[in-house]
């Protein structure tokens, strides 16, 4: 496959070669059923044993127990930024939240549709480029629940430790876009939402993970899709499921599993984050605009020093001559940046260096 | 291909060899992106051509006039029944609907949770099998809007006339079995949706076709995922959209263009599902529980002749062995079901009714 490029979108994202080829070789006829994974009843056993792989793929993988469900839904985040609030929040009980960008300031005009939040803190101050402390918090013991982002595509940051539960109090997170990336306390939160498109597969299915008991605060006046109830009772088969962007996702686990598991993946991910943190930081020429403690691993977000917009639309447009494509920053930002998700390879990043280091050379 | 199995699922069904022959051959790399349609930015100008391409082929083939947006959404019709009471209920006016089966007894349970309903007829009393006289029903003027489900894919029926529109009433059809099987007016509908994993994709998106103005009733205290009014303003991408399915979606549309649109693909289904009906109406060991006037042209659902449960199950198991799967009917009524889409070929049809004789010679 001399023909594919390095791929640095921000999602949907990069997918692992040997799943696409895999997807591709079964694609007009999967496990010998003679039909493709598209065509399949959702009630075949088939279908079902794809589902039921992929559940207990991602159960191994981040070693979920069994008060926990794990659903596969439909309307990614921005579903799930209405659904958080209709099933959790409790009367007279503003959620507590700690916004960190875009994301967080989608999810928190939702809730607010719903009730009213309480702003616990914010990194607005500085553009969002760091992570609030969260050690020195004063969590709200009335809280319908805790909301946070654990990382923002935007502007680069990432939790790199998480407010500890240390009341009643439900941990919520958005982790759209560092699931399974690394291993996490599972038990610290009780409600985990993330879309696919990043890191798990192809956009049009949302994992969701939640402590079955917190279901049960949904009133039965909620229409029947928008409880976690009904799709926990149906394990996901309330009705008709995406079924191929979840057929990719238990590929995807597969190849995870294959290679070594969350400890991999994790190490992996430090490796070329440092890479290209390190890169950045031992040149003049670019910079990061994230505070060190706060950077994250999935997307390194940089800029051209003196913020020279011209010069970075020259350089991605350059990148992606040489096949280096999506390295745009996001349009509300501006200046570059590279998502490097698990399915990102190394050699994609190594790639990148040595072009960022060319580019440099010619436009100092 | 000869290890292809004929396809008789209710959905998701059967689609077109040349829409996953296709797909199989760019999976790795579409347009010459050098990536997988999967992993390309929902805001590249290369999907955006994809989905665009989708709408302007269903506007084309269903002749839709600029006043309705056509939208992908996801969740399914499932989904749907939540939105639409949430979207177009006005206080104290009751929905008018006509109960044809399951699927509107769910819409009709969600409406329900959002305001009341006003049953305008019902085919209850023979258990499904007909679809009401459309002509001498009393509409009522102050109804919020008119709800039906224009085929019945678990009892095999089908509206062969639409209500006509006679007053202010907007008329909601679910079409999630029947969309693009037969030319409509589209002007008689105020708001239309499907599911796409019957006519017109795999599972994992679905069509919204509105009456802009329509959306416009929605309070804006609504979440904003849940308002037809996000979607239209944002062209179906207020969210990351199911990128994969909308192609596949594309593809399809493309087929029915290249094979010559809505009036071939109207013949061919009517001569399907005179073949079928011929074959069982002509022989006495087969019958069909719908009457005639209402029958479906997508689901033919049928039986062996005193209801002979064992025989059914050894029937649609022996089709099986025989490479023509699907054919048990839903789990609720028992007998036998073939799903003869848009997609399904005349000779999937021909073979299933070469085997009806042949089975019917052996255990008559």
């Amino acid at each position: 496959m001399t023909n594919r490029v390095y791929n640095f979108y921000a999602g949907p994202a990069v997918l692992p070669l040997p799943v696409l080829e895999k997807a591709q070789k079964e694609l007009l006829n999967y496990d010998n059923s003679g039909m493709s994974i598209m065509e399949l009843s959702h009630r075949s056993n088939t279908f079902v044993n794809v589902l039921e792989s992929a559940e207990a793929r991602i159960r191994r993988l981040f070693q979920i127990p069994d008060e926990y469900a794990v659903l596969f839904l439909q309307g990614g985040a921005s579903l799930q930024f209405a659904m958080i609030p209709l099933n959790l929040y409790l009367d007279n009980q503003p959620v507590d939240c700690i916004n960190t960008g875009n994301w967080t300031k989608k999810a928190i005009s939702e809730i607010n549709k719903v009730g009213s939040t309480n702003l616990l803190a914010s990194s607005e101050d500085r553009n969002f480029s760091y992570i609030p402390d969260v050690d020195n918090l004063k969590f709200n013991d009335q809280a319908s629940y805790l909301y946070i982002t654990s990382n923002n595509t935007i502007f680069g940051t990432q939790y790199q430790k998480f407010p500890k539960k240390n009341n009643n109090v439900p941990i919520v997170a958005d982790m759209s876009s560092d699931i399974l990336s690394r291993k996490i306390d599972i038990q610290n939160f009780d409600l985990i939402i993330a879309g696919a498109q990043k890191n798990i597969g192809p956009s049009g299915a949302s994992l969701v993970i939640i402590r079955k008991e917190l279901a049960e605060r949904a009133k039965e006046s909620l229409p029947t899709f928008l409880q976690y109830r009904t799709h926990i009772k149906h394990s996901s088969l309330y009705n008709t499921p995406p079924t191929f962007p979840i057929y990719i996702i238990n590929l995807v686990m597969e190849w995870v599993e294959e290679n070594g598991g969350l400890d991999v993946v994790e190490a992996n991910n430090n490796k070329k984050a440092q890479l290209l943190y390190n890169a950045i930081d031992e040149s003049s020429f670019y910079y990061c605009p994230t505070e060190k403690t706060s950077r994250s691993k999935m997307n390194v977000v940089y800029r051209i020093t003196g913020d020279k917009d011209d010069l970075e639309k020259q350089f991605a447009a350059e990148a992606a001559e040489k096949g280096l494509v999506g390295l745009k920053g996001h349009r509300s930002v501006g200046g570059l940046r590279a998502s490097i998700y698990n399915s990102q390879s190394l050699e994609a990043v190594e790639t990148l260096v040595a072009f960022m280091q060319e580019f440099e050379k010619k436009n100092k």
